[in-house]
This record gives C-alpha cells, sequence and structure tokens, in this order.
C-alpha cells in the first residue's frame, strides 16, 4: 500500500510518499512544491495545483493523509494555509484517492511517543524509521511523519 | 463585459453575474452552491469545485470577482472559509479567467458610499441598481456587490 503524506502551504507543500507492507514501512520518494511568491493568489493556487496532480498521478497514492489544520497565531497566514489546504484537498479528491486528517498532536504522538515532541525530535525519529534516506526538508520531514502515522493507523 | 462576483464559503458559496455595457449594469443570474454538511471536507470540496465549474462554464466570465478575505473572530470558521476560497480561486484560474480581489470596505464604499455600510444597506441600493431582481440570499447579494464594484472599478 502506498501512502502519500502533505503538509499543505502556499509557499512549500510538503509530500512524502511511503510503502506499507505489512509492519514494514519503506520510503518511496519525498520533496516540496514551492509557487512563486511575486505571482498573484490565483496563479500560485493554479502552479501548486498542477505540480500536485503530476505527483499523485506519478506515485498514485492509496491514501493521502493530510494533517489537520493548525490555527496560526497571524490570522493572515493561516488563511494563506487554508487555501492551499483547501486546493491541496481538493487534488486528492479529484483522484477519488481518500483523504484522511491526524490531528498534529497525533503525528507527533505516532511518530516520538510524545504529543509534545520538537521538530528536531520528529527528525530524529524519521532518521531510524527511514534510515539513510534525504529528507528534502522541514516540510517533506512532517508530510512524511503524517503518512507514517497513518500507515500506524490503518 | 461580463462579471461574476463570488462570496466563498464551504456551507454556500453566493454568485452574482452581471453584464457592463459602457456605463450600463444590468443582471444576468444570481444563486448559491451549497454543500452537504454531513460529508467530509474533500468530498465538499469537490463539489463545490465541480457546481461552480458548471456556472463558470455556463455564463463564461470575462472576469471572476471575488472580496478579499473577512478574518473572521472564529478560526475555525476562518479556515473553512479559506479552504473554500482556495478551491474558488483555482476554479475560476482553471478556465484561464482574471481573478480581481477587492476589499470588503471597498465593496461598501463603491455600492452604498460608505465603507462601513450595512447588509442592509447594501440590499436597498442592490434593488436599485438591479431593479426587479430577485435576490437569492446574503451570500448572493455579497456576490452582486463585488460584482457591480469591479464594473465600476474596471
Amino acid at each position: 500500500m502506498i501512502i502519500i503524506g502533505l503538509d499543505p502551504a502556499l509557499g512549500t507543500t510538503g509530500w512524502g510518499v511511503i510503502k506499507r507492507d505489512g509492519n514494514r514501512i519503506s520510503h518511496i520518494a519525498n520533496g516540496g512544491v514551492t509557487t512563486n511568491p511575486k505571482l498573484p493568489l490565483a496563479s500560485r493556487l493554479l502552479d501548486l495545483d498542477g505540480q500536485l496532480a503530476e505527483i499523485l498521478s506519478k506515485f498514485r497514492p492509496d491514501y493521502v493523509a493530510v494533517e489537520e489544520v493548525f490555527v496560526n497565531k497571524n490570522p493572515q497566514s493561516t488563511l494563506k494555509l487554508a487555501q492551499a489546504r483547501g486546493v491541496v484537498i481538493l487534488g486528492a479528491a479529484r483522484t477519488g484517492t481518500p483523504v484522511v486528517e491526524y490531528a498534529a498532536r497525533l503525528v507527533k504522538k505516532s511518530i516520538v511517543g510524545k504529543g509534545n515532541a520538537k521538530k528536531e525530535q520528529i527528525s530524529a525519529m524519521l532518521n531510524i524509521l527511514l534510515p539513510g534516506v534525504h529528507v528534502a526538508g522541514e516540510d517533506a520531514a512532517d508530510a512524511l511523519a503524517v503518512a507514517i502515522t497513518h500507515a500506524h493507523h490503518i
């Protein structure tokens, strides 16, 4: 079973693809999709949608796993994030792939064992769970973490 | 020139189509697109996208006008709204139609003459600007208001 985790954002949307074989989890690919902040919102959303469609069509996941929305203290950041998230979830739904959502606390608990784990602890555990894998960045790490969470919970 | 105004929301997205002929503005159609709150987010966004695509393909507007985001005091409401807004703007961008955004204050000022006008004042002015038109609801009224704002500013 192929699972893609997504960490949506208008700037960089992290993605991470894993394979679950019984209890075994293996890494397939990870990366980040970026959009040009100089372009208008409509162009950026279109670009995000197009790049994501390519990734979904390349890896044909059985599940798309996304973190539940983190309500940022900065309302404008939350708005940008949520607009990108809407586009990302729509893109997944259009392919007919089931979309599953996990709370950030549950992701942290699944990966590190603690709901309030820090980013560095997530990274360290990813190195153990997916040894030798080069993780493209923080967004890709978050995406892999939510994919692994789904692999554990399914 | 055909302008569609959109007032995006996850529950009911208002839409209003007008025609601008020189200084003359006439009403073409208005309504609301609703999604089923009992369905998962992914299904609702897919439904919203599909219904909106039908409306855009029916009226083939030259411009899509949307209000700039209103940051709600309730973060969860803002998130829902923004996710729907991302989908709506993407849908417009996919058709290649230019998307223009107007601040709520500017819309009110354009229609009523005051940036802090109330909803009832907007409604009353719509009755004058588009006489005899049945407006489907508050969301459709907001959508018509932003469409007229664009007609005034273009």
